[in-house]
């Protein structure tokens, strides 16, 4: 077959980055974005080239007035896609998915939607095979991914007995002004939190008890986990190769002084190709502990990009573009310029 | 006998309170206070009529030279108190030890210190007895003092199998403007952190395991606990009736719309009267689930006050001016203005 | 006459604040507060012993819940006074005005309301004769009170040929964990901003070009004020001198070692007595200089309390409880604590 | 000739962008990087293909560890150099000096070391052509750069009786998480302050005066600019076209949406190619104001990335690669990816 023409609706956080890697991939073809505004977003989108279709309540005559191109409405993208990834803000993927269904096309959708929107709830290394054929797939939500990654690791190899984790949020994105708090910290009062059911979307049978909080930074999640395990490995060594040998993680050395997601993201800036993004589970080896049967380890997520492999992943998972979510998994970090054990 | 003679060596963050805590007591008086060099919050002792005696490095030209009278060195503040309580920066209180220990004064040292610092580690509602006609105490850390405060209604009343307790910790205090991380989470690197052992120093049996990070804000630590229980109660409800008719519990009521340590902080502020301090520990209705023998509660902890009545009662306990440790608490609840069950 | 009984309508930031220093005034008695919904600022005020009378959409019902008496409605309250001070949120207080002057009583209005919403705009040290027997009055805002009362000294002691000032304000209240910018500066796109305007509603002749933005921190504004004097003093010692020696100014000097707004307000929790405010200006004698007709100062704005002591002497002026702004300035600062020159 | 051979000795925030730049320009060539220890940034510059110099106390040992490859140590690549970029922390970059006069090569300093550190202060559009042939250059520092930049508008155009400036700082770069302030505002308490005289390296005859603060954000810091013209421009459509027009300024328009620095980075880490930073001065059509003979604008300067291509300009003119600063900047520009008009 022909490469997957793929439709990027809405485009902000995740969209952008979605579209850029749809453009990165042999397999795949960008049909082009729906976006409701002129904006400085929208400035960069015509400068890689991308065609712009106009959503929601926009207009041409805003566009032009701007000086944008576009190149129709998201109804005419949508009917020229394969596929549409949506990256609406939360509970709009759920509007525009009738639209999808109406024009026969298939959907993947974020993790704020909630699990029923979609035949299946994905991620790439724990489920890609369920998604074959599928005509709506859900990408879980970025700290959902990071849980589903690393559970994807521990299950099988060491066996999990209980799952805790406490999951520290970043209250706004980068880019976003109005969002607080500045100086303070806000619980999720929700006990456990949503995280410990989303993940068992994709790990039925995991025993998981999460709890959240939202504290003032912008750059990344931090999650506490504690896992009682079955079958421990010796000592964190274990670990931390058992992950560093994985797709989808970086761990980092002692002699590399990442202190936190400060230093994380600015190794991510540091990226000699792409985005400045850490689409891995990050890790530290002094930030594992393996103590008996209980293993205790640190990991950040990196909200605004951790799930974009996974879209693409995904999209090949439900087009059978790859034998397997191995296959997928490596074609789409060499894409991406990700590092691959 | 008379009043006991505190004095209060070093007075920053949790000097200053202690002194003002101290003049509160009807059975206590303040010799003055050890301070090295003048500043605002010298200014801010002179008003208050604190005797300021020069201690470490300080010169009496230097105050002169400010307009603020001395009362003599630290050493002569030493020698006329009965106990000195120790408030200055960490590891300094344990060279501190040796003067006091020359002079035949009784001393108080804070959580800052090793535990060996001292005969024993404190906290009221604990081991208030263990600490009669002791020469050396130490009161135990901010964090460490809201967890034995929790484990002293949870152990009798429920029993423990397991006690977990991440803990996110404010990183500077309000007043200190050359700390960091403006931006990001760090992690400590300590698995589990010292909290959990610390702990152990007020309750040797308690199966603890906690972990730790630090965030951008000055407000309050914020710790998530997971406690497995022996013999659960029904429900949140009866946990946080439970906590609420205990000294040093703060529970807000969800109509009372406290989202976070930005509003705890708040309610502080506008005490009718003292300091704009929360030295209760502050837990949520909504913040509190039972779940089978799974006992899930917030707590959040003010680092700047929760130890000052510790260090009242201690003194109480080491002077036997209190039959017990609930007579010392009233006592000094009434004193400081905390609410009293 | 007897004292003269004030209404609050409205019990947030600024609301809670004149309560208290109405509670504290020798000729004057709180006739109660207006607040719509149960909260822990109402706890607080019960605690207070405040009648608490509910406003806007509020009912009884709600506050019964809660477990809160009420006093009946703010209508009630409103006929029940001779004055009522408007604290309601922005544009909130016109709507309101319509009710008082309907209940035939007079008003006070905060700065957040354009300036007709009353017949004046208010300074205690500029203008209060200009309040005397009015029905309306407009106690300007935070940062325009800031800049007023610097008029207040500058003007008739060194003359100004021009004003210019830069207004770097917080980006939120310290209770508020809903608005941002996390991690940003946002200019103000109003060239000059609205602040000079502003200021001539009380110096009409004033020459003044003021710019602002916003950054993230919730304790003070701060302002850089450039002023070109027409009789400017010998040095920077004359100009600080001259604000010592005013009411609602406050210097440090630099062996206090006040390096920011974060021990600023160090410096007004450590208070001996009342709220932990900063009322006056605060200024630094390292953070003035003269340089030949050019005056240089900063100055810092606790945004919270500096209008209240103005809310207090605007309530004298209107009703002649004063023989002047001088004498009204001393009373109201002695009833809260403001040190005096 | 052939190409440049520029080493880079020191590789922390400038170091390695410039270390970047070098490599992107037809007419040079990296010699290498010097640098004390291994880091996760030692890594991304051995991804990068980098050869790493060990430069003050490192050891050759350290780096095996960390399993990096060296090429030697600092004084082997400074003696294989035309030019050296010094990179080092503020004040280092003069003691470095000594060596790169006695190894007789020569060298570039940053705005961190006094002005008289070099022959001459650069920045490339103002005074590109007496850098011609000097064997020592400083490139002022990111906020004289900005300042020198809209001076280089300005003052040709317009006419210039009197700039003043207030300077609001970012207080850490992203990738520190040990500085502060976290909540808070701390004025320089230097007026004017180093800003003014710093510019006039560059503009003997500007009449300036600069105040400065700091500010709790890591993304960029923000000028206020009033400047008191003698040829005014009619209005601000003028001046805003005059800074489009000139390379090295973005000026955003209003339907683009960017309220602040949060935005303005979103932009930049949306760069189709290359790091995701900021190098020019950053304006908006909105946040300038023209007032008769008064010109307001506002401008945020990308403390990270200002002075790069400044750098690369300036071993441009030492070496004569360029007949003139016009052609040397749109050669940097062109090979940065920075947009030229």
């Amino acid at each position: 077959m022909g490469k997957v023409k793929v439709a990027v609706n809405g485009y902000g956080t995740i969209g952008k980055r979605v579209a850029d890697a749809v453009t990165l991939q042999p397999d795949m073809e960008l049909v082009g974005i729906g976006k409701t505004r002129p904006s400085y977003e929208a400035v960069r989108a015509a400068e890689r080239g991308y065609r712009i279709f106009i959503a929601g309540s926009g207009t041409k005559a805003d566009f032009a007035a701007a000086g944008l191109a576009t190149a129709g409405t998201a109804e005419e993208m949508i009917a020229a896609a394969d596929v549409v990834v949506d990256c609406a803000p939360d509970k709009i993927g759920r509007e525009n998915g009738k639209k999808y269904q109406a024009a026969g096309v298939r959907a993947i959708f974020q993790g704020g939607e909630k699990s029923d929107v979609a035949e299946m709830s994905f991620n790439a290394l724990a489920n890609f095979d369920r998604a074959r054929d599928r005509k709506t797939v859900r990408v879980v939500s970025c700290n959902t991914t990071g849980l589903a990654r690393a559970a994807s690791v521990v299950v099988p190899h060491w066996g999990v007995e209980s799952w805790e984790a406490t999951i520290v949020r970043r209250a706004a994105d980068p880019s976003e002004s109005n969002r607080g708090p500045i100086n303070g910290i806000v619980p999720t009062f929700q006990l456990p939190s949503h995280h410990g059911p989303d993940v068992r979307t994709i790990f039925p049978d995991l025993r998981t008890a999460t709890t959240a909080m939202v504290v003032p930074t912008t750059l990344m999640h931090v999650h506490v986990n504690h896992v009682r395990l079955t079958r421990p490995p010796a000592d964190a060594t274990a670990v931390f190769q058992r992950f560093r040998s994985t797709p989808r993680f970086h761990v980092f050395a002692p002699w590399e002084h990442v202190d936190g997601t400060p230093q994380v993201m600015e190794f991510a800036r540091d990226r000699p190709n792409g985005r400045p993004d850490m689409m891995e589970n990050v890790l530290w080896e002094a930030g594992i502990r393996v103590d008996g049967p209980d293993l205790y380890f640190f990991q950040a997520i990196h909200q605004e990009s951790i799930v974009v492999p996974e879209n693409i992943d995904a999209i090949r998972a439900m087009f059978g573009l790859a034998e397997d979510g191995a296959t997928s998994i490596a074609m789409t970090d060499k894409a991406l310029s990700i590092p691959h054990p």
